[in-house]
């Protein structure tokens, strides 16, 4: 009967019984304990159940959804043999008398605080295994037997508090078809399993696990965010219909895979994808991506407890690479600092990270770990279309020191007779106003941009998006915003032939923004991959000079939220629903 | 003998002999102690002789230095009193057994780093007089008697590590005749303490008290940030013409004094002062400032212990308004936040304070405290040429906002028959970058700009300029900026008559920025009061046709560096010597 609305986190209509998943609440021992001994083995025994059970799951997994997903639960097995965590629990009984499940409890907070706190999907996924397995310890350590979700008679929608990868790897695939949480995000682990499971899910419902029983009938809209319960007979017509819509519209985006990206007119556009591994690159290839407009090299060093070596970033690079014999691959050089730290790299606090010392700063600061990673970049750029991008430049100054260091390291590779494109592409992320103010002098340095809109927000309209007092003012359509992406691109066509502009922050995979975005003249659109088909659908279903007027009109308004209305409004006249 | 360089605090050249002020180093007891009475007497009887003292000194500052420095000993005694400083040091002796002077420090220290944090003059000046009234009240408890500059046989230089406002009200002003100190910066308080007494100082020369004996003769030139120890027959008559020519250089700023600041081609510049209170008004006036471009009004906040009321506010408009009969003053509203917190209102920690919560946005959220200094300045506007400005104005959308409030309040006085000026002018400061790209929007709904160089460069560069490892890359000379400020200023010279453009950023005050702004086109420069007459002598040098020619060629250079040599070499081209 009711309806009510959440974060969209995965696309698509669903109807079908609510199953409501409540988990047992833990509740630890905070008392001191005498019998030391006595904890340490209630600790190595669930150590070892743990072990098995994650053996257990991760088989399942790589059976039902693949190597990348069985991946995770080797991940946690790793946690489980990770001194850090393990010497960490026992010192906690040991010097200060905790219980075995009070002393895993506080390492796997302590562990999840670190990571939860980065604006940065990978890491917050990683903060979610860390509370995941640390929860199977404790209960292996209570003997606590959670809710299983396995094995089911019917189709069913999930409903919940929230879901760890252990809860969706045991998921009986089949029979589940859709998620409602209470909380989440569109980064959290619930909504990137939802969109690799291709079923619906909106999440963030605040108390969805209170108001539905297991049994009601549910609908939840993966495309509006809506779901509701027990529907009366209007409200079932109504969304079987978007329902059938719906399906259309994925057949006919399931039908433009092997097309290209280009406009009614013929202006081609690169769509490619943003990646954080290379198991990601399955995910842009099913989807029709072209190449990687955005690798973001911090994960091979966070998902590390030393700095990774030539031979295994050489290796990564070389399979992205490889996959994309005709795409290119934008290598984006290490992007740490601000909320990101690296475990064996010490970095001193700051009043204000976001202003400090980030990427190619602390690259400057840290020779050798960049030269070690250009190097790696370079051995590899043989084996397919590398570029090398250098993230948060501020002026042709830190460009020309960038290259005097990748040169150096051309020249160490020649001596030691190790091959490497000659011609790699070198390009800077725009996201700094600097740089776009800028970007007429930084060009001349340069072979491609980037630009990337989280960050040139943040700096432009001096906003930290995380900071909820204040995320309101965070507005990608600001004039201003639009005008330096203006600017870029201007500077952009005015160079040679093969020089491009390209976005890879959060608005180059938002369908709102394609229309305006085309017409504000880039050239390559960097995203998520499941975004790239909706992407592609508008950029094939316009002429270029109608986005090209519609942006410049958008340019001389005052405000974003007119902006918002009238690209939205020009969507409906366009027919480009999304 | 030999030259050593240091931070410039104070302009002019003196040679004299050295007197190196050292002070007892004081040592605190910090094993617990039982006889707690013993030591909260010990600390009354302190505090008591601390007020005498002061009181004594109060005296001799007004009489020698004026009402306002007199008015840092009232606001010493009044540490003196403060409950959170008494109740404070005797919690730490009463509950944790610390001896009186250890309590004292572990206080003072407290307070100390409250203050020093913040990147603030007013604010570093403020931690500056807690740690030397904690020292007062350390060295009463201890029986130390610091070493007495009040009595002086000859005219010396003086050589210290830093200097309290203590040590100098102490001084015998007839004949102390430089600075010449360890640490220090030009907001520091012996910085400002030269230039009120019109002394050469150079700061910040690491170890000039190890390298310097009393006796030695030593030369200080406060406009190169040089000093010489015991220097040479050379190098004497060197600084002996440097000593001449800077005499004659001040006697023509002098004559300055009434002059209006106009160029040879008769562009008219209106140069006005950066103040903090009332006290501040005398030295825009005695430096030929004719009005006040940024009254920053945190200090009326900061200075109190509760949020100041309508009429204490209203008070200290009226006074700077009355000041000024024919010259505007512009009074930005509460600027907090960021690294300005007050005591009275509890703010969230914040990841990223410069990018979160900070003035105009606060004001948005404590509507109260805002209307209260809203309804101020109005009523204060009928006592002269009051100009209301809002801070940290990122879209047209905030200036509107703010106007609905000043409306309101306007509507309020009206009910309440209260006189305010109607035709009151309104600007922005333009400090975040989107207001300066959006600049020509922006300018429907106001009379006139700001630019805030600090602020602009840090958002533009993403650079928090306090953070050591990064501040490198803070250049107000970038051509990112340069070019931000001519797009303010070329929106500016679109508008009708009477709208005007100015700058209350550091940058306003730098004679090596002046001919270049100049150019760019701005028609109000505020600065710190004391840099006015050098700033007038270059304007009154030039023609506008030249400088504006330079500012376009400097638009089209590369990096801040190029740009600052040919600036040099263009002011010494048209003998523009400082």
């Amino acid at each position: 009967m009711f309806v009510k609305e959440g974060i969209i986190a995965s696309p698509g209509i669903v109807i079908a019984k609510a199953l409501v998943y409540e988990k047992v609440v833990v509740k630890v021992n905070e008392n001191k304990v005498q019998d030391i001994e006595n904890e340490i083995e209630k600790f190595h025994n669930a150590l070892k159940l743990s072990h098995e059970q994650l053996e257990n799951i991760r088989i399942k997994a790589v059976k039902e959804l693949g190597e990348e997903e069985g991946a995770i639960f080797e991940a946690h097995a790793m946690v489980l043999d990770d001194p850090e965590f393990t010497e960490g629990v026992e010192a906690e009984i040991n010097d200060n008398h905790l219980s075995a499940d009070f002393a895993v409890k506080v390492i796997t907070d302590r562990f999840f605080e670190i990571f939860d706190q980065m604006d940065d999907p990978y890491f917050s996924a990683r903060a979610a295994d860390i509370k995941d397995v640390g929860t199977r310890v404790l209960n292996n350590i209570l003997g606590i037997v959670q809710a299983n979700l396995s094995d089911l008679d019917e189709d069913v929608i999930i409903i919940a508090d929230d879901l760890t990868p252990s809860d969706t790897a045991q998921m009986d695939k089949k029979r589940v078809k859709g998620f409602a949480t209470n909380i989440g995000s569109r980064t959290s682990h619930t909504a990137i399993m939802a969109r690799s499971l291709e079923i619906p899910a909106v999440l963030g419902l605040g108390d969805i696990t209170a108001t539905v029983k297991t049994g009601d009938t549910m609908v939840v809209d993966g495309s509006t965010g809506q779901v509701c319960v027990n529907p009366d007979p209007d409200q079932l017509k109504y969304f079987e219909h978007e329902k059938q819509k719906y399906q259309e519209y994925i057949k006919e985006l399931e039908a433009l895979k092997n097309l290209e990206a280009i406009t009614l007119d013929g202006r081609k556009i690169e769509l490619v994808g943003n990646i954080g591994e290379p198991n990601d690159v399955g995910g842009v290839l099913k989807n029709g991506g072209v190449g990687v407009g955005l690798y973001r090299t911090e994960f091979l060093y966070m998902n590390s407890d030393k700095m990774p070596s030539e031979e295994k970033q050489f290796a990564a690079y070389r399979s992205v690479l490889e996959a994309f014999p005709e795409g290119p691959v934008i290598i984006r050089t290490l992007d740490i600092g601000g909320d990101k730290k690296l475990p064996y790299l010490p970095m001193a606090d700051e009043l204000n990270p976001f202003l400090g010392l980030r990427a190619i700063r602390l690259c400057f600061k840290e020779v050798d770990l960049f030269k070690t990673q250009l190097r790696a970049i370079l051995r590899a750029s043989v084996y397919g279309h590398a570029h090398i991008m250098f993230p948060m430049i501020s002026s042709i100054t830190e460009v020309r020191q960038a290259k005097v260091i990748l040169s150096e390291c051309m020249k160490e590779l020649d001596k030691e007779q190790l091959r490497y494109d000659k011609a790699i592409k070198v390009g800077v992320m725009i996201e700094i106003p600097a740089a776009a103010i800028a970007a007429d002098i930084i060009s001349k340095e340069v072979d491609f941009f980037s630009i990337g809109t989280n960050d040139l927000c943040q700096y432009t309209l001096a906003v930290d998006r995380m900071n909820q007092d204040v995320s309101y003012l965070y507005d990608p359509f600001n004039p201003a915003i639009l005008r330096l992406i203006k600017q870029v691109t201007a500077t952009s066509e005015l160079k040679k032939e093969g020089f491009f502009t390209g976005m890879c922050g959060e608005m180059a995979g938002d369908p709102k923004a394609a229309l305006l975005l085309l017409g504000l003249g880039l050239n390559e659109f960097s995203m998520s991959a499941l975004a790239i088909p909706q992407v592609k659908k508008i950029i094939r279903s316009v002429h270029y000079k109608d986005a090209k007027a519609i942006a410049e009109t958008a340019l001389n308004m005052e405000t974003g939220e007119e902006i918002m209305d009238f690209i939205q409004k020009s969507m409906e006249k366009l027919n480009l629903n999304i």
